[in-house]
């Protein structure tokens, strides 16, 4: 690395960041939630990372699983003595909350991969807060946030992912004894896929059915103490282990768990929501299901800031690459244009930022939001929970899904070179690929939407009130929307035609229904459309959140960056009219005439946003030990990072392999 | 693994074996392209397979990069001794014809990822038939064939990939002592990407500009010798090594090459299409162009035919597993459905077999009708060459890149499980996601399509004869395509649809230049709609020649057979017609009620294609070695087979890994 740290930002990197027309740093301030976030978050970066403590001497991409697990296992703890000691001085930084981000994304930042303790601070200690008693808190919590016990979350099963009511894990109070046996009748009832739980944690919060006095009271959670304190042994009655390779989170240990008939006592489970007694009676204390929402919003809304946060990564490393990079020569009396140049170039990488601005602005948005109906539950008015629950649920469905499509794009907009791991992009698409299926998959989140909006519908059918974020269902009892290629326009005419695919849903189970059908046969016959329309239904909300946030956060901005960001917000808004042209004639007015000059606009629009395309990606401030990337560094030096990073192979520590002479040169030989 | 050999086969899967409704034999001979073949295939898979030669004692995950490496050396030994000794007496197998595919494929199954002699059978061989003099042929080729050296292939740069007019590499001759000199002028200029080139091979076609008397004469192949044939060293004036962790391929040494003033004798260039004497006169040959296209279209073709088997693989995995996970309960009086049953998972996959059958078949078609051009080039006859260039472009890039989209599809479709490595689709996607950019760009390959396109376009325009495959552009000068959901009807939208996109591109064009644009600037601003236009264009052809290719193989096949594949085929024209309804209400007569119609007869065609779905994917027949899956095993054991391999990782070898007492146990004990 000494000879990179001496060299001068590549020359077409540094035209660029000279053309630029705007303010990046407020653009920073804008997608930071304002200037105090920024200078905090930049605080935690240099902590954090200013040491060197994160760097590996030895790159992790050549070290076996196992030694990528003891290599991480020794960075977490070096920290989460950070989180404890360093991060805790600074002001306004909630451990819990939105902001709780930035340390997430500094650890990204340190890990490469994941930490063995994510769940421990993601899961665990959440979970304690969320479900003891104030009793139970007062032990648990002290142990768990000092590190004296390392915790997981075991919910899913070998058998059991999406359908909870399904686990087959027990736990089944013995009153003789006032304890719980927990148990796996069946391999399938293994637990599998907590992280963290193969070697790491001595504790686990464990998902289990709940049996007392002969009854099933369905799933309750347990604190279940799985290693021994002092030797680490896993205790008796506990098959534990690690599940083997996955595509990514290498580095977290993800575990399986089995019982045989192992004993907890009776207070280890987390009684905030019910209670066993210690005759076995099962006594409900709250409204569990409507509370448990609360914490799954959160988690979902977490979810679109990272699917945001990797994206604005992926994008900062191909669009810095495209400038760089120089191919082909279009016209014979000039030199090769920078790639960045080339339309189809533009086509796949700009959707790209203006996604990761959406995503972002959208989950801000949204947490916004949800933090006024947090307030309201707490006086005990749940009304607007379901509208939440069916936003977060598409919201995390569509923008994991597009953030790992649009990732993959940035890969290939990088050609060959993507196809490294040193490219830093293969590492982004297995980590948010993951959070497309984890806390819900894809499809099935957007079914529970769909639910929703089927009952909205039918409620705008009857004339009854909507919530806001489908008041505008209504347009489905209307006439064809008229055409309209303003933003605002564009943004009405998505939702005509999310309200005109819920209506064709909607219809189409009446028929089937009509023509002998179950209700629930119908709806199984329409979930392919229903799927389509939840998307329609998230896509028009992130559309009009994108739009109406970029007019607020930018209302006093300097003229320029205001520009940029409708730029952006308006690319985002033609781009996906285009994709979606068959729904836009079906449901609107729009003509062949209108579709010609929407094309022409948005390739227009494209030539606009190049000369900022990398300060705009800049004003994501991402620090090159968080792009862990040689074609995307701040210096744009790849070629020259690449070929060091080569270098550092330990296949090229050594002139001739080993294998030459056990095994090449006896065959070669042979054969003369 | 022992246990699990004892295991009876899922009665889930037996139960879907047992209403299976055709032979499936049949089909497999069918798609293997006649019986012979198939029997074929199999005595291949049976002598490479059975011996166990190929199973890893300790399994290949757990490796680092080096470990693989060796391990794959090890095999590539193994398994070259196997193609010499033990394939070479069977009948009909072409090496390096459309039925060396059989031979890859095993080799697919062989080392998991890839052989590091990938690129000695694959490009060195072939290119020394290819580009040699018969001199030249009869000294290197023995030599190559016997594996008494180890070559690959160099043509690609750190700096140029696409623009091969831009190598930089330089090959200048020197009459004095009648030598080239290889120089690498710029690190950009260094080699990157070839397999087997940074610790295996020993010699190495290298691409590089040819100088000679003051004058450069373009791009030209040499063979360079790298090490010493007796001791591996690496030769004074070259520098040579391994590039680094890739997303996949990790096994085949993939590798870099630098020359320092380096000299190789003259008769070292390869002189069949152009020579330098021996004073330095340039002389060519052959028409260079025309005559490498030939080799060109061979490889695209191999890999259309490669991703189809690919994604053949991770269906094969997602249909069985669907078909024995069960999950939820939409009737509370029933069991859990198998998620097969689910409209979704049907809607997710069955278009995965279709588009396997399709690309199949298509790289057939296109293979036979090539072979038949290449006879007319024997003659001299090059007319029909830039329509197959054109077609074995876009087929290239839309196959590979639908089969990577469908594999990560074929990857959700299995939740959780199918992120797991074992489950074998990772490697799937990382393999065919690599041959997206390799041999020619996605975007790239489209554009060429498109050049060829507009040219057509042109010529019916002025009502000239056009080559069968672009026949359909007349189209564009006629009325509206009427719409006609008959499968030879939708076929015919596709090319009136791939025709309005042509002439649109066409007329924006020549607006832009009448505007003031040059030619090539017009083509620039225009390339979004072209790759647009080429890959209608594709999809048109694919579409045709799946459907006229189905009916000719079952034209004497059982009627089930007949009717399974014709189910196929038409699902794959709903699902692209559906997924094309813009471009369709645009170009062709489609009323809403059409559309309509459509929907509810791909959703009836989904329910039809059920009850025989794992039928048609056991019909690829492809044996356990060849999937790698614990998801997708015969025996449909998924839950035991993932549990299984987990066992074996060797951090469930010890009750507590080395990092507890290096960093766990002192963190956590300090907090106490």
């Amino acid at each position: 690395m000494s000879q990179l740290e001496k060299m001068e930002v590549n020359p077409d990197l540094a035209m660029e960041r000279a053309k630029c027309n705007f303010n990046i740093m407020e653009l920073t301030h804008i997608l930071d939630g304002g200037e105090e976030n920024t200078v905090r978050r930049k605080k935690i970066e240099d902590i954090a990372l200013n040491s060197g403590a994160s760097k590996d001497a030895f790159p992790e991409e050549h070290m076996s699983p196992k030694e990528k697990y003891e290599n991480a296992v020794r960075k977490s703890c070096i920290f989460a003595d950070l989180v404890k000691n360093d991060f805790a001085h600074l002001t306004g930084l909630e451990t819990f909350g939105i902001n709780s981000n930035v340390i997430r994304r500094t650890a990204d930042a340190f890990f490469k991969e994941v930490s063995p303790f994510l769940l421990h601070m993601g899961m665990f200690v959440p979970t304690i807060m969320g479900q003891c008693t104030s009793d139970q808190m007062s032990y648990w919590l002290p142990r768990a946030m000092a590190m004296q016990i390392i915790g997981t979350y075991a919910q899913t099963e070998l058998g059991h992912g999406t359908f909870i009511r399904g686990l087959e894990t027990t736990a089944t109070y013995d009153p003789e004894t006032e304890e719980f046996v927990l148990h796996s009748p069946t391999l399938s009832s293994y637990k599998w896929w907590a992280g963290g739980l193969g070697n790491t944690a001595n504790y686990c919060i464990v998902v289990a059915q709940l049996y007392t006095k002969g009854e099933c009271h369905g799933t309750h959670p347990f604190i279940v103490q799985i290693r021994d304190e002092d030797t680490h042994m896993p205790l008796p009655g506990i098959t534990v282990g690690e599940i083997g390779p996955k595509m990514g989170f290498n580095t977290a240990d993800n575990g399986f768990l089995g019982f045989d008939h192992y004993r907890i006592p009776r207070d280890h489970m987390m009684m905030k929501n019910a209670q066993v007694l210690k005759d076995g009676t099962y006594v409900k204390v709250a409204r569990h299901g409507k509370l448990t929402y609360g914490t799954m919003v959160f988690v979902r809304v977490m979810l679109v800031s990272e699917a945001a946060f990797n994206l604005a990564k992926a994008c900062t490393i191909a669009v810095r690459y495209s400038a760089i990079r120089r191919q082909s020569k279009p016209k014979p009396d000039e030199g090769e244009p920078q790639i960045l140049d080339y339309a189809t170039q533009q086509h796949k990488l700009f959707i790209t930022i203006a996604t990761a601005h959406a995503l972002q602005l959208s989950s801000s948005w949204l947490w916004r939001s949800f933090s006024a109906v947090l307030t309201e539950m707490k006086e005990g008015n749940t009304d607007k929970l379901p509208e939440f629950h069916a936003l977060s649920s598409c919201l995390k469905a569509v923008s994991t899904s597009d953030a790992a499509y649009l990732i993959e794009q940035c890969r290939h907009a990088c050609g060959g070179h993507g196809y490294m791991i040193s490219s830093g992009i293969p590492h982004l698409y297995n980590f948010v690929s993951a959070t497309r299926t984890y806390e819900g998959d894809y499809t099935v989140l957007l079914l529970q939407t769909a639910r929703f909006l089927v009952k909205a519908y039918e409620q705008a059918e009857a004339k009854q009130p909507l919530t806001p974020t489908v008041s505008y269902l209504k347009l489905a009892f209307t006439r064809k929307e008229p055409w309209d290629s303003s933003p605002a326009g564009i943004v009405r005419s998505f939702q005509a035609l999310a309200a005109g695919k819920v209506s064709t849903c909607v219809k189409n189970m009446r028929k089937r229904m009509r023509s002998g059908l179950s209700e629930v046969e119908a709806w199984e016959t329409s979930t392919i459309q229903l799927v389509s329309a939840a998307e329609a239904h998230c896509r028009a909300v992130i559309s009009d959140a994108y739009k109406s946030e970029t007019e607020r956060l930018t209302a006093n901005s300097s003229p320029n960056v205001k520009i940029v960001m409708e730029q952006l917000s308006t690319l985002y808004l033609y781009y996906w009219a285009l994709e979606r042209i068959g729904d836009l004639l079906l449901y609107t007015s729009i003509s062949e005439k209108d579709i010609v000059e929407l094309q022409t606009a948005y390739e227009e629009l494209l030539q606009k946003i190049r000369p900022n395309a990398v300060g705009i990606v800049e004003a994501f401030d991402l620090r090159d030990e968080l792009l862990h990337s040689t074609l995307g560094s701040y210096d744009g030096r790849a070629y020259e990072r690449l070929m060091d990073e080569a270098l550092r192979s330990p296949m090229n520590k050594e002139p001739i392999n080993q294998s030459y002479y056990k095994y090449l040169r006896p065959m070669m030989k042979a054969n003369l």
